[in-house]
């Protein structure tokens, strides 16, 4: 089992291993003596996996609850966030009892959000089941829902107090659920680790998946350790992200969030003017199963960043890879930016 | 004008005086550089003062825009509060701009709560318009909506940038809603102050409002500095809250927050068996229009007080005055509430 220390404005641990899951109770009794604790999932992975975690800490001793939401990224809104909030209520939890989110994305993004704002704030444990949410999610303590207006715009920081990462839940998933993963993995890559690059280069990677992860995981937490109300350096973290929005958007999200940083980073590296660098990170996402060619051109791509961009000003922030491990920030005029897009996008065409 | 200045996680200033509200523009200029405004209000007082506000905020160079929900308690609601989410995520605000909370109790906790979230956290202004608002709310940074549950079960704590109470609109109060800030105020003054008590036992106490608004401001600060995050002393300023809220309760909160904490510490003050402070506080009380006895049984209110407290383990902390003054905290088993229940309201029958 690997464990990294994460110390920011709480301290907690990230423990990444086989056969976790059994375990959670355990491994909470750590941090938290026994209490309500509060499992939150969607319906699939509640059937999946929630027997197994509400075992686990049954057995170490706490009473645990299950509050289910349905599945999807459309139900990551106030209305369901209110539902889990009732729940808790209803239920009489107080400020020392404690929400496990088991799940991905959403579920941790939500029940994160529930655990920052129920009575307050309450404390929470993350128990990650998709390879995006324990590489990325699970560091940096942003919760967030949707509004009808843009993805996560009504959230808070809540740091969690332990993260629990079953490796052989992550083996389980399927190619397109890894694949949205090693998108953000290839990113910590190309910010701060060649080795890590290079080993999503390989066929095998998913056979050290647990020494990668953990890689991932003290990767993120050195960036947001130095940053971590991200009004600086965590911007870094955005590498191949305003790129990569605008194709979301454009496919009105039916592109994946890894596919759109991963054709993203592509872009960003070609902006830049790094051929090299681009062919490489092209590399990557083909061996992890990443597109790396917009269907959209650089016009409706800009036009969709830039309805996003309206609410930061008449700037914007680039994030440009130098080499494999080192990137910098760019600010340029938003007139500038379909340009970028052009010049990413041809870059990319000529090479891939 | 008096200034209290604060100093918690984020440091502000209160500034009380008559006519401030065509300046709060004027004065959030020394916090906050022009940005988009938005002033959120309830239906009333945005009819009363929306205008004034404003063109205080126009003349100052800011961009305002005005939020306004239907008045009364039943609105401050996670519904309400994704209202004014989406309204400040239609307008485009970002991290940069500002919420200016127009309005009393209902409004600051729902606004502050929308700025504590809203892109994970915005700047908000303070201008309370009820005297609750302006001794109670302005200090302590607890916003919150109410769930069906319970009253202010989802919230987060939040700092405004600033507070402006202009004391003109204080005076322009119906005398109900004096009388339930005044009940706060006689709190302050048993928790800290004699003087203040003593200001408030005589008729003319809203002739000194500015003044005795500031030393309520300064006390709540120096409790609540001494203990931000409630873990503790800050528990001091529940006096009469637990005996009140049944009140409230009981009556379906036909009875007002002031009328259930005046009546709760008439009995807080006869559980602790002390003849002499029931008295004064029968004797403040009733010069602040506010009333004494308890329409409700012992056994009624203790019923009503423990459904509450379930979600809070099987003791209860009571705070108990000493002397106008001075409280000490006890912990008693819930078992033995409603025997205080009906040791407090004997006295309160045997003096009122």
């Amino acid at each position: 089992m690997h464990t990294v220390h994460i110390n920011n404005s709480r301290a907690y641990d990230v423990l990444i291993g086989p056969g976790l899951l059994s375990r959670v109770g355990e491994f909470m009794r750590e941090a938290i003596p026994p209490c309500r604790a509060a499992i939150i999932s969607d319906s699939t992975v509640d059937a999946l996996y929630g027997d197994e975690v509400e075992s686990s800490l049954r057995t170490a001793g706490y009473a645990p609850l299950r509050c289910t939401f349905p599945a999807g990224e459309q139900n990551k809104r106030l209305d369901t966030l209110g539902e889990i909030l009732e729940f808790l209520a209803e239920n009489h939890m107080t400020r020392t009892d404690v929400i496990v989110a088991l799940g991905g994305g959403v579920t941790g993004d939500m029940a994160g959000f529930a655990a920052a704002v129920y009575v307050r704030g309450i404390r929470f444990v993350q128990v990650p089941t998709t390879l995006l949410a324990a590489v990325d999610a699970s560091v940096g303590g942003k919760t967030a829902v949707d509004l009808k207006a843009g993805k996560n715009l009504a959230g808070a920081f809540h740091q969690p107090s332990l993260v629990v990462t079953d490796t052989d839940v992550l083996r389980q998933l399927p190619q397109a659920l890894l694949s949205d993963g090693a998108a953000e993995m290839i990113k910590h890559g190309v910010l701060a680790d060649p080795e890590l690059f290079d080993a999503l280069c390989r066929p095998d990677w998913t056979e050290r998946l647990d020494e990668l992860v953990a890689r991932n995981v003290a990767i993120k937490r050195d960036v947001v350790n130095a940053d971590e109300f991200e009004t600086g350096l965590r911007q870094q973290l955005n590498l191949g992200h305003t790129f990569g929005h605008a194709i979301e958007k454009c496919s009105d999200f039916a592109l994946s969030h890894g596919q759109g940083v991963a054709i993203g980073m592509v872009i960003a590296a070609g902006a830049a003017d790094q051929t090299e660098i681009c062919r490489k990170i092209i590399a990557a996402c083909r061996s992890c199963g990443l597109p790396v060619k917009s269907p959209y051109s650089a016009e409706e791509l800009a036009r969709a960043a830039l309805s996003d961009k309206k609410r930061k000003g008449d700037r914007i922030t680039l994030v440009l890879p130098e080499t494999i491990g080192k990137c910098r920030l760019e600010k340029i005029d938003v007139a500038g930016l379909e340009d970028a897009f052009r010049r990413g996008i041809a870059m990319a065409e000529a090479l891939a």
